[in-house]
């Protein structure tokens, strides 16, 4: 049996651990429902029981624990600043705990980081030197990767691409600003932007109904109906006002649209590559690509796991390849 | 005599050429008006002979010749795309050019990012891993230092901070965008705003005055003067909006400003504080120390000479030094 690691990631929904091989490959994966509402004891009592089911499957000792979590951290020292979606890791020492349970050195990263690793490691960035990873979900996370490494910065809280204001007086941001991107192109904002603009549509089918998600406009949007076109279009829009800026500034090679609201993409795209025409400097405009995700749900994982052999230091092992399950 | 290297920077007005020794001392300097409005052949003969001025002093030849320009360009590959100010260097070979007149080897920069790297070297970003230098001149140009090195990227334009997007539905920008921050927080865009706003002042003293400066503007505003005050509270609120974004993507260690307008920082520094402590995620905006330049219009000149010495190889004899005329 080969050198593995085990890498987590933490969603609001759901816990996910899997044992990855050096060559990206997940060997055995666990997942459980992420248990809300209580202290962070429970999340470590999880992560570490879904842990030991994937230790068990193997004759070794895994070479160490990298985990993926939805925070604003200071990954290389372990310090979670905030947790907007879990507040219950606020200021939690979640790595030593964890460490403590498992035996096992344990590195934390952000989510919205881990999966720029992860698309560069195995997908959709792989081979190009500078890339940007947009996660479109919840919230809006990214993570910035220059010269092959990822941008954390002195706080470890680089790559809030979901931060850039877009609209000075725009709509108030849980981060305390105004008019962030988040507030115009994660799946909540999706939502929001329909029911703003519903009464100007009474023919459309979500007239009238209550509750409804990011996925059943994007449905209704392919199959041609107007409203949910013209949020997609503004989504579209916006992501190409924030993206203009960060080519203009960082000049990156290929900018990754990943997480559940990328499932818009066909309705997006041409919008949003209409701005970058339009504000882009011509050069870098042209240089960036703007591709879909490769890994999905994955991509947290697979930077996890990359950065799990990076602490074991045996990051010169690993080698592009497909990200098998 | 020891090794010196010459460097030139090119402005709108003026066209300056110094040699340096390795420790950043301007040994020499020459100096004449930028000649406009011809092909570049007038200014490659005047940076030639400003360049021999110089070399006049020595006994040995300069190591190499170094020389910031207001362009978008390659500067790896010496090819300039564009430059808005002076259209004469659209697509020229000014590299090849002054190679073949003065038989020593030239490297090209974009002004911003060679001040960028002279306040690095020297000046106010010196010691710091990370920096953003922002320079507030007739337009608004950026230079980005990440990990110590110059982001530049695969197509050399990086750093345009001045075309980061802040009114999506803004004012008309010379790049073909609207809204972008150099129309916000430009030397030029200071004087347009207050002619908007002056309506509203009838008793200010540029009331039917045809002409006036972005230094005027700054004279009176120190004075008091009410609606000089509002335009440098909405230049500092305008730069807060993009460095708050900047500050949430790339966690730098401090933003530097620089050029003339950055005279008027005393009436735009506090907004400017403000609208970070309001929209920047807390510890990198805490991190992020905001310092007015150090080098003066001498940051191009010490740029290039950096620049000059890397290209002959002797980038480690550098030291960080006090930056002396």
């Amino acid at each position: 049996m080969g050198q593995y690691v085990l890498a987590g990631d933490l969603g609001g929904t759901n816990l996910r651990v899997a044992a990855v091989d050096p060559g990206g490959r997940i060997l055995f994966r666990a997942e459980a429902e992420t248990p809300r509402y209580h202290d962070e004891t429970k999340i470590v009592g999880t992560a570490a029981e879904l842990a030991r089911r994937c230790r068990f499957q193997f004759d070794s000792d895994p070479l160490s624990f990298g985990f993926a979590i939805p925070a604003i951290m200071d990954a290389e020292a372990g310090r979670i600043f905030t947790s907007p979606n879990l507040p219950e890791l606020n200021g939690s020492q979640l790595a030593e705990s964890l460490e403590n349970e498992l035996n096992v050195e344990v590195a934390l990263e952000n989510d919205a980081n881990a999966a720029a690793i992860g698309e560069h490691w195995l997908g959709a960035s792989r081979g190009f030197d500078s890339s940007i990873c947009v996660t479109l979900g919840t919230g809006v996370g990214g993570g910035i990767i220059i010269e092959g490494r990822l941008r954390r910065g002195p706080d470890g809280t680089a790559g809030e691409v979901g931060h850039i204001c877009i609209e000075p007086l725009g709509r108030e941001c849980g981060c305390g600003s105004n008019g962030c991107l988040e507030q115009y192109a994660s799946a909540s904002a999706i939502v929001r932007m329909a029911r703003e603009i519903l009464p100007e549509f009474p023919e459309s089918p979500l007239t009238g109904k209550d509750e409804f998600d990011a996925s059943t406009l994007y449905d209704l949007g392919s199959r041609g109906d107007q409203l949910c076109i013209e949020v997609f279009r503004s989504v579209g829009e916006y992501l190409g006002i924030a993206f203009s800026g960060l080519i203009n500034v960082l000049n990156p090679e290929v900018i990754v649209i990943g997480g559940g609201a990328s499932a818009g993409w066909d309705l997006f795209i041409e919008p949003l590559r209409d701005e970058i025409r339009k504000r882009a400097f011509r050069e870098p405009a042209e240089r960036a690509r703007i591709v879909r995700a490769l890994l999905g749900g994955d991509a947290g994982v697979a930077g996890a796991a990359h950065l799990a052999f990076a602490r074991a230091g045996v990051s010169d092992v690993l080698k592009p390849n497909s990200f098998n399950t």
